[in-house]
C-alpha cells in the first residue's frame, strides 16, 4: 500500500464536546474510544468516514496537563487544525530519506504512536508551514 | 454515499513549491491540473493520494491578489493548515440542518466550488476553530 493521508489532528479544550459537534456536522461518523498517550500528555478520539477508515480520519487531541506539545498550541493558536498524518511502508527508512532531503525532523527516530505503531514529526519549518506525522502501516 | 472528510485546505504563497514539496514528502502523490478560481481570488491544486482519491486529499490554496480570503489568512497566519471539507448529498437540506443547529455559516446558500460543484463554508466561531467547508458530491 502506498502512502496516504491517514488523518489530520485536531487540537481540542474539550474531546467531548468536539465529539458532540463532529456528530452534529456528520451523523454518520463512527467515534472510536478516546485512548491516552501519557507521554504525550494528550487524550486523543479518532474519528472514521466510511467507506475508506484508513485514509481522511480526523484524531481529536486535548490535553492532559499544562506542558505537553498540545497544550502549548492551544495556548498558542488556540483550538483548531494541529497536524496531518501520511502513512508509509517503512518509517526508518522514509525518515533517512526525509532526512537527506533536508526536512527537519522533530523525531529522528521512530516512536510509537497512539495507535501503538511507529511515527515521527517533520517540523512545520521545513514543510510550508504544517506540522507533518509519518506513520507506518 | 455518505459524508467523507474529503480534502483539506492547505494555504501557500507559492503553489508550485508546494507540490514539489509534497512531491518529496509523498513520491506517490498523484498532482491534478491547477485551476483558477478567480471569484475567490486563489489558484488551487488537488493532490491525491491513491487508492481512495474521493477521501483525504489536499487542496492546495494560493491567492492571486492580496484581497481574497486566502491572502488575509496568509497575511495574519502565514502558510499551512487553513480549512476541511466533507461532501454531502444535499447541501442545501444540510445548511438548513447546521443553521437549526445553530451554526455560523458563511455561505447561507450553495455556491459554486474550484471543481464545479455546489460548496458552502461554516464559520470555525462555531466548530471549535476549524474553518469547515462542505462539497455536495
Amino acid at each position: 500500500m502506498s502512502s496516504v493521508l491517514a488523518h489530520i489532528g485536531i487540537a481540542t479544550f474539550d474531546i467531548e464536546k468536539s465529539v458532540a459537534l463532529y456528530r452534529q456536522l456528520c451523523p454518520e461518523v463512527v467515534v472510536n474510544e478516546t485512548i491516552t498517550v501519557g507521554e504525550q500528555g494528550v487524550i486523543v478520539c479518532f474519528l472514521d468516514f466510511p467507506p475508506h477508515s484508513a485514509q481522511g480520519r480526523i484524531e481529536l487531541l486535548q490535553p492532559l496537563n499544562e506542558t505537553g506539545p498540545i497544550a502549548k498550541f492551544l495556548a498558542k493558536r488556540g483550538e483548531g487544525l494541529h497536524h496531518i498524518c501520511f502513512s508509509c511502508e517503512n518509517l526508518t527508512e522514509k525518515l533517512k530519506l526525509l532526512a537527506a532531503d533536508g526536512f527537519r525532523l522533530i523525531d529522528k527516530t521512530p516512536r510509537i504512536g497512539a495507535l501503538g505503531k511507529p511515527v515521527a514529526f517533520v517540523h512545520p519549518q521545513s514543510t510550508g508551514g504544517t506540522l507533518i506525522e509519518f506513520e507506518e502501516e
